[in-house]
């Protein structure tokens, strides 16, 4: 997703996270996760693709599943290789409205974050010691 | 700032970043210790209330001052306990705007937020073994 970048280079990130006590049960890195499989079909590839090792990318999809009431991934058995996987509708709708949520905050927040913007300093073009603690 | 809650106690948390490459320039950390400096009027006492060490609550400030054309924590030079601390105009600007960049970005969420809460399920009315990566 397109980020908005201010002139000086900074960046205007929102990370959105659905989360009860200490478990997330989506965040940036799980989403890009369920797109990744989306777009190889197959867990281990999307996590090579993720550079997370296979183990590490089958927990998350496990703790993900495990949070919505019907898998956002599943497996086709069999198959060579150990057969693939994909996302469930319900996983595409999952991805699609994280992504709309995404999208959403940051044109809402355009205003605010222009004049923010303003108040950042580029650190290329002023002396960079003018500006310590006092 | 209140959270929209699920009815299965999951949460949406919008985190938002201002960041340039590895710099963490503003983020929900710093914005809650400039809050508690705001306060508190003290760099000791916000980094106490924040369950940080005094340094890294220093650190932090130092790194977003530098970050920022005028610092947005200014020190009283002196006076027992070594002087306080208080929030700048610029630095109260900020802290509003990254507020209401929050809150902007959870009232554009929640028409989203509302559709995938109803995918997520609660782990206490289900049996939770049904739901395994297949």
């Amino acid at each position: 997703m397109k980020m908005p970048h201010s002139e000086n280079g900074f960046q205007c990130k929102p990370r959105i996270r659905i989360v009860k006590g200490k478990t997330i049960a989506l965040g940036p890195g799980k989403v890009d996760l369920l797109e990744a499989v989306d777009r190889v079909g197959s867990i281990s590839q999307a996590a090579r693709l993720m550079k997370l090792s296979y183990r590490r990318a089958w927990d998350m999809i496990h703790m993900i599943n495990q949070n919505f009431k019907t898998p956002l991934v599943a497996r086709v058995a069999g198959g060579k290789g150990g057969g693939g996987a994909y996302l469930t509708e319900e996983g595409k709708s999952v991805v699609c409205l994280y992504r709309k949520m995404e999208q959403g905050a940051l044109v809402t927040m355009q205003k605010e974050w222009d004049d923010l913007q303003k108040l950042l300093r580029d650190p290329d073009s002023e002396d960079s010691d003018s500006n310590e603690t006092k």
